[in-house]
């Protein structure tokens, strides 16, 4: 259960880090659409470990084959099955944790709810799945291409952008490594996540994401609202602690006087408090929103923790591992967006 | 679409505030549970409008009928129908809206999507639908006996209480209208909000919401995260904009050697910025999250606005709503709670 | 769970024939359609008890009182809630039950399986709530007003209609009260029916459905086909005990090159073998298909039986039951046709 | 949409006969359970084509491999991903059909509804597909032990064999190639079978089911009953056009008198007419079905039909197809009883 998102666009995942392959699904995704592939593998890239001196060190090439779905470089309109294969399978990097619950992964949970782990590595958990939303995020892009998606790099612990996106120019979020728009602040992100690095800890952070061009009338008004949808995404992502949109947080400071969106007579609002979505329903201003990632918990230093057997261990990380996941977070977070759109994209069709 | 939340335990609802009733279908209830129908009445007058001078005037009694899958005052294990009759529909409150779209209401949202909107309220986007809520939430409690849910009011405005659950009593929430269990910040909080009415604004706030007893195992690694789970349900709340469980968005400025949650020998943790949750998956500890409310859309100042013929009119709150929905909003966060438990109770069940 | 059926257009009941009401929510109806309602209240009368000789005599006006998701006539988008009250609920004549199991009923798997019983009535398994999908489907039926769905008693007993449908006027169905289109058939099946009921015993038939004008394109290949959703909807019906469609078991008597419909030049098919789909998917021809029914299981003899202690008992029907469900499942049958083609034609329209 | 069967037991799939491979995804297979691969690769023999000189002389080795969800041997309790690799691609077998409507395939049906149709094969019409559901059904087998599911040929055009599955030893159902446990039936069966084939020609067959050792209580009273979901998963095989249980079409014929199954005081009935199933719930007793099977599309003789462009055309089977699909299909049916079979345990289990 669980392996799953989406109703009539739905992406369906297996694959741990340590097995053969990693792959998934995508069933729903409609007929004729003419694949870029080098669009998808460009993605895949943007996500793949290895690509910078803040990222892991970790080589992996993650190249996706198609496998069904796809007949000419078109969608046929049925099923669509990948995999990636795994070829840096470093299990030795592994093998000392064989027992050892590193705190504030899902080891010790795993092991509670399933009775058995495979303590290669983080089994479901790990974040590689997210290989696999990439895939499914890239086609739902190409199905939705009139409509933009871009998230970017908005904090690195405490420093915070302080720019809203429309003050941003969001085609330069890929001109460094940290995938922040605003060259000062990404040298300066960059550089705190180095000397983190360094001191063989990890740290947390934000991305912002915003997506234009949504028609009117996606999401529905009670349980599916499209904010809901898109909050449920997000909370997927390994280490998200949080979900805002609109206003979010800082909303809850305002009065109803300030945080009104009053109306143009073309039908768009002065202001977009609301994040584009109006009682669950996107109104065709902007969406945008925050995700909340939390430090990686997998640290280069010495830690106290304790093995299934109850003993006392000290454990220190030895893997390869992402001093802060931000950077590489953003392509996940535009992915799961183009799946949530996609699917909310044809069941307003449905209906129409 | 859109108006069922779970899979093994399902509410299912419906109504307008200006029909006949509105009600819902429990499906999946386990049989034999005896209900106690005081306490969820009880639930329901702590949502009920009209309950304090900080809250809407209207007044309703909000009597849940029982129309089947209860026998002998035991669940059946059927689909338990329920309907809560509109006593009070005053029409007339809303004829001034007919064509008008109320800024950051759903008006506009609701006609480019439907086509066709009941100008007399708010359509399913109306807050009478929590109480539906409410009933599918205090029967899911029921079964839940050993789990304790406790939300209380963090935040109005910039009233933001500075102690964690941990350092309040909250069995004193109900001690006081705006539902915080610090008497000394309630004080404020109601005087705020009664300010803010007497100057026909509105003002937002925060709800905290607590899970204790939890079984160590509900959640799944991957989509069906416990934590995802409950952020849909929260952002499915009128009104809300962010959610965050655990460190949440101050988790982003900390670095992972602060973060980790060291373990006890006993396989409790020292700290819990995990909130409870590990990998998607509980881990025995307390489960812990935040909800966002914007201040409410209606206010009973002038706001100029548009009608549907693109025409610019000049408008002004008439009916009666709440000045800050938060104190009310605290037994719905409960509610949507005891439901997502409760259906990831069943799944963990269902491969124990 | 198990209270609801179909996806995008979506059918959730709730009810048992002793509670206060029966009802259900109807989510996913495009919004727009004008209601008549009229029309539902005939077919609920269709299926109603107490309308000729040959149905049970019990009275039930089934009068359905819509309370949502319905303004001024027409459809709102949004989720229609109703409840048909029960009128005539006669617990005495389930008293002599209490802890009988029936033979042939669910009376002991309910036990078994819920460990609590309403023995008034069969519960769920009450044919009372066809009544919910008669109002389900006749709103699908105003919903899909170019295609045509016409149900008719093609056996009951030995007595087997030999004419094809092709070959019957469907429009002569509603003109006898066993709901054969052939007057000198109709004529032999009522009399039998009458002869069975005088002995207080009951006897089987069969239903034959034929759905016109259905666009091409409508099922999926794989495991949403469009005859197995039609299979599954009529095996939900009380009594059903098999369903074929086109050829249906005869068909495996057949060699292919009798068996293969060859085409026409315009892309009809010059047999129907397939029964209006091909590979899971419409191709514009008529789709049929049959439904059999056994005799019900309630009898005015003398059966010997258990209680729920293991004692052997004696005991006789004394409710007012149905000879033949047969003529009353006609319309059950158009209901449940109706919803599952207005939601395949929804699943359809979001990917044209 | 439409890939996957199942909600707690889920299986989702993908892949062409035409492409490099097909598979597909596990979901909710309960952790721990110790594998039996020899066991997997026996059932896929059983389906696999060229196993005999009844069935089609394409040989493929059909070997599964296990890419994620297992480790050391056993279950993890995550999805399962698999594949098939297709090695005997004849792809001139398939290149004079490229845009012909083969008769009574999903050829036209295909190219109505996606507009788009790899013409190598039948896409996902293509009986290949099977051999997905015989991995996820031969894991089901494995997870329900102590039930027994046993298929069997029971009838192949006019040669019905004139004994209940009572009567029969099941074990020796795999003793002779068309999979009828009775031997002199078999040999008339492989002989007419045999006929057909020689003549070019294709014939049609009925499979009996039996399900032995199921608890009380699986299925649900209203739209889920087990019946309904057996029903829904046979009508998913390809040729399939209909599904009869326990007394079936037959049982139209009957009267109450004589089809109520009378209890003895051990909870056990008599006779068995209701087919294991009351209500939708099991009742302990044996479950039993029949599944007919029209006769294969392909024959090797001449036919007119049309092209895409509405030429008429000459044709002629060129491709390995089966003379009969019926043997081959008795470890299908097997495996999609098992899918259904653990859905519901798992269901069951959830609410006990």
């Amino acid at each position: 259960m669980g392996n799953s998102i989406g109703n009539l666009f739905k992406l369906t995942t297996f694959g741990e880090s340590h097995g053969p392959a990693i792959g998934g699904i995508i069933d729903g995704c409609p007929a004729g659409i003419i694949l870029d592939f080098d669009a998808i593998q460009m993605e895949l890239d943007r996500r793949k470990p290895g690509q910078s001196k803040i990222t892991t060190q970790r080589k992996e090439p993650d190249h996706v084959e198609f496998l069904s779905g796809i007949f000419e470089g078109k969608t046929t309109g049925t099923s669509i099955g990948f995999q990636i294969k795994n070829t840096n399978q470093k299990s030795k990097d592994y093998s000392h944790n064989t027992n050892v619950y590193r705190p504030s992964h899902a080891d010790y949970t795993y092991d509670k709810k399933y009775g058995i782990r495979d303590h290669r590595g983080g089994g479901r958990s790990s974040a590689r799945e997210t290989a696999n939303w990439i895939v499914g995020g890239a086609i739902a892009k190409q199905f939705l291409q009139d409509i933009k998606i871009n998230a970017y790099t908005s904090s690195v612990g405490n420093l915070i952008l302080d720019k809203t996106y429309r003050e941003l120019d969001l085609t330069k979020t890929e001109n460094n490594i940290v995938r922040c728009p605003d060259k000062i602040f990404a040298d300066k992100m960059i550089e705190l996540i180095d000397d983190v690095r360094k001191q063989g800890d990890t740290i947390g952070g934000i991305v912002t994401c915003v997506i234009q061009n949504v028609p009117i009338g996606l999401g529905e008004p009670v349980f599916n609202k499209l904010h809901a949808a898109l909050g449920h995404a997000m909370l997927s992502i390994n280490a998200v602690k949080g979900f805002e949109y609109g206003s979010g947080f800082n909303g809850t400071k305002m009065k109803g006087s300030n945080h009104n969106d009053l109306f143009n007579t073309d039908e768009t609002t002065k202001t977009n408090l609301s994040g584009g979505i109006q009682g669950g329903i996107s109104n065709g201003m902007d969406i945008y929103f925050k995700v909340a990632f939390k430090p990686v918990a997998t640290i280069m230093q010495k830690q106290n923790t304790i093995d299934s057997d109850g003993n006392l261990v000290e454990m220190q990380g030895k893997g390869r591992h992402d001093p802060c996941v931000v950077p590489r977070a953003v392509p996940i977070v535009e992915a799961l967006s183009a799946l949530i759109i996609a699917d909310y994209y044809l069941h307003y069709k449905a209906r129409k």
